[in-house]
């Protein structure tokens, strides 16, 4: 921006750095994506002042339909996290870290950040590619016991499942409003998508194939649909990619096998499985807020309560229901980015 | 009312009967509720002239919170379904019946109209007792062919299970909104629910305490947690009455156990198990608004499925959505009951 | 009802009264309605057994829809207010009082209580018919010191406004979300009638053409252009009785004379005019839903500052905004009945 | 962005060029808002390639709460506006123009393009700083007959006022739910204001200090109480500066003084007065959504009649109402912008 002048735009005293990661992992993905992904890498104030010192990195993830350049975008009376972030730091309220920002945005809006024949290898391309490429191209501490992941929505979906899936590469997580007990985060959406398939004959490829040919989102099934559809395509993808529903589009009922796979992605079931690595990280933070359109503050619950029956100290773990829907949270992101970079330091 | 004149009262062609049933069955039922009922009888224009015809029977029953009294509630621009039945019979819409106004109405508000150590008998009570009670005072063909069951949300319901339960009593139903498909029925409403119990920390009974001490239905949960109480009453409760959850309330996690009594109640769920029953009936009304909040429309479309999967004749069947929500549908009401006396008359 | 009995019934500690009244005013009304108009006289216990005692009367009158006999109708966990009212008197809450069920419905759902070539002498009728019927036939005081009148919604308007015209009748009033502060009441709901009124080009006369001849209340318009052609009947007819919209239908352009006759029946912008009656009255009982869907809780505050503007004194005002919406709130008319017995008796 | 990849980011067809504009007008405005403000500009494909060639212009100016930056925001599924404008001119779909993208943010959010003691000189800024600007720097045509404006809901509002004060600069404009019919685009919303502001005792300044102390947005007032506050700040601001409230706030009546210098501003009311200049205008695009959140819809059809009444030619107009709300109605502007530019070359 021209002017580094609020609201327009403002300095930061740390610094930015933009990169374009080629994936080998995510080249010849069914959707036809871009393999080459931008990546944003931010170092804190005082990291080029000393280059003798390493640093804990945290990874940050998006929500559905996020996509990396969207975390410039501005709104009134507010700054975009990566100032607010930039800001916690310059005001010394936490040790200083590495900041990630990573792209796992897809045709269908999101990637969950999973390995999927629907999608392509995301969870992967995280782990073994985007991690591996800031080790290399900065001055971090390259261990678990120094590597955070956070993020909203989706993003804390992701960042609930990667540390459990690789604790070898991840210490400490955050998850804000995260997809979690999918009954309260899915279901109650089944019916009503039911209905807006209606005018597509139950199909949902011909929603898409509509969708794809106009102007996106002046139908109020746009929204829900994109999102079923992309889901679908993450956790129940046949192996030749084509996202299968988890219900009859024109009668409702669930598909038992079908949702059992989304019932597989869901941390509150995944935790016994993984409760070891959960007993292993260094901290986890988990918030939502109480009036969440998907019902995520229940899912919070439910999470936290699966952890502490799986062991988890709750001294490792920071929880927090506050006043709000799932829209407009971004306020939080710093807050729990301190946290994370305090745990780490300890 | 004083003046037989719209809005305010209206004559009826038949004659409206008015009977106290004193029931043996609903005697000492664990909520202390009247065992003496109200009950409504009509007879339809022509049957105090024609001593020697016998009629065919349709049980209507109500919604949750509906007890038989608030069948003569007015309201602006509609008449009360009785009236209006009574001039579909004045019309010559359908083969004249009698048409038999049941009560199953509990502390809590309602009875599914099952048998459960929560409420009380009340299946019982309508199949072993209302029918003997009105077989005896009235002309009726007494036999399930000449024999049918009406009802919308909860009464649908009940419409649908109990010719399941009873087909050597009932030979034909209708169901306006039903409660079926009990994820899309349920679900939805249980994380609403553990938000509203955080300020009884998750303990329905504090709830149920605080309501019945002041005035009703100046909260917003009183109407959710009522509902949820009282269907776990119905379909949940322990031997000694007490209404078992189907969720955690603090954490929302289903009880697998609990919430499997809830569905093996489900209507669409019972379908396989009474195929035979539902086989033989003689005609099966499915409707429900497209918009119906407890998305009962697909319900409707799941029960017409399971139906059709079972061996149920296309033809015994008729099916339809209409523009609606939940409420407002009374007017779908003489519909069903002049297509049901036709079917019965055929 | 049959069995007196909780839920479907109650027993009078009073008596209520059913009468008839044939009204000469209302009769040629240029609806066709009715003439003869069905009218609830409630005598209070006690009544009957001091024949040389004389008693303070509440006039009640309904909103908008209403017509006296649905003060029968039930809803579950609550009792009708004729029986609140019985118990409040029972409980010896408030100096007994004999209460009047007015009724004032006409084919558009309401007069307003006010005379009007659009609809008829509503006012007339109950200031010049219906009180000195009730004189005539019960132990009444007849005087304004002890007659008041109580309504919610269009009921508290009526109100509000009777006793301003006929101070010489009235002495005291209670108005439950009484329509006030007409730009917030009305003006909101002008631009949706717009919207509405698109299908059918603008011509409101043809909606109600269709309106009646068909299921009221199947269309999104129908109760918000039901209202609005009734109130502009009752404050905008054209001399031939014709409903003149205060708005240009397709456009939605205010028209400011016919605007101004709203704005005269505006209670708020009354009360100068009315100063020394408003300043004569025992009691004025004000309260209303801090979320009324019509914003009648901020009429209702404007309503109280203007009496206070015109030199009524505070002592003789009781004030209250609770938290509700528009709805649910008849267990507030046993309070209001209340105080305005206390204050008569005084 | 580092790759021009959607949905990332886009390379240009044609060029953005930024600057910053050093205004004399807004120096000393009295929000302590900066005086030095971004402006972008776009010369479509062919600019660079004709030196000989001049181009007509159109001003693009921003909702309320908008300013420069956000043009650049990213969403889901679709591109913003400056690209999807230059997609426009590259396919040929009108002949190429400038755009120019014109900031006009103020402390309370906005300026609505007027001069005022509230905010500062916003119109006069426009007009006669900006628009000199750009002709001194690129190759427009300088006349009104090749000037437009455009903007959407407030900037809708800023593009149908300044034509009309300023006829000798702008020859035509387009609207996309801008503000007009004052009654319905704020009259809904006062008394959801007096609602709010119980909690800071009638007193918006005490809600505006608390507002700039701590996270925004996060109480459900925040958004009403800005705007109504910047409003006021634009349209009835005291000499000294001081924002005055339309209405009492505790009551909620409306100060007849202070509402009509609102009045004063509605575009409807604005139109004879302005007649000449409006005649004289070579195109007018008026659109809206159906479901104007702000009831826009009905706004627009109040203005292109009061348009018609002033003697403004059919011909000139373009009017459409679409199915949509006030959001997401940005695919609207490259329409209304293609149209100007057809209109300016005839």
């Amino acid at each position: 921006m021209i002017v580094s002048m609020l609201p327009w735009s403002a300095d930061f005293a740390g610094r930015m750095h933009e990169h374009v990661i080629s994936s080998e992992l995510l080249r010849g993905n069914p959707l036809g994506d871009p393999y080459e992904r931008p990546l944003l890498v931010y170092t804190p104030p005082g990291y080029d002042d000393s280059p003798d010192r390493a640093y804990p990195v945290v990874y940050v993830i998006q929500g559905y339909t996020g996509q990396v350049a969207m975390w410039r975008n501005r709104t009134a009376f507010r700054q975009p996290f990566p100032e607010t972030a930039d800001a916690m730091f310059a005001r010394g309220d936490a040790p200083p870290a590495i900041v990630v920002y990573a792209d796992a945005w897809t045709a269908y809006g999101g990637s969950q950040f999973v390995d999927s024949p629907g999608t392509g290898r995301y969870h992967s391309y995280l782990c073994d590619e985007v991690v591996p490429y800031v080790d290399a191209r900065y001055r971090t501490i390259p261990d678990a016991a120094h590597r955070a992941i956070a993020g909203k929505s989706s993003g804390g979906f992701g960042a609930m499942i990667t540390p459990m899936l690789r604790p070898d590469l991840f210490g400490a997580l955050a998850t804000h409003a995260g997809d979690a007990l999918y009954e309260y985060t899915y279901i109650p959406e089944f019916p009503h998508a039911v209905r807006h398939l209606r005018k597509y004959d139950g199909d949902i490829a011909r929603w898409w194939d509509q969708f794809r040919s106009r102007v996106s989102f002046t139908q109020p099934e746009d929204m829900p649909l994109v999102a079923l559809l992309g889901v679908a395509a993450c956790f129940s993808a046949d192996p030749d990619g084509t996202p299968v529903l988890p219900f009859d589009p024109v009668t409702g009922v669930l598909r038992p096998d079908v949702w059992q796979r989304w019932l597989d992605w869901d941390p509150v079931r995944m935790v016994p499985a993984h409760a070891d690595a959960l007993r292993g990280l260094r901290g986890i933070w988990i918030d939502a807020g109480t009036r969440d359109d998907f019902n995520l503050d229940v899912g919070a619950e439910a999470f936290r309560s699966a952890l502490l029956e799986a062991g988890v100290s709750a001294d490792s773990i920071y929880f927090e229901l506050f006043d709000a829907t799932h829209a407009g949270i971004d306020y939080r992101y710093p807050l729990s980015l301190a946290w994370l970079c305090q745990r780490m330091a300890d």
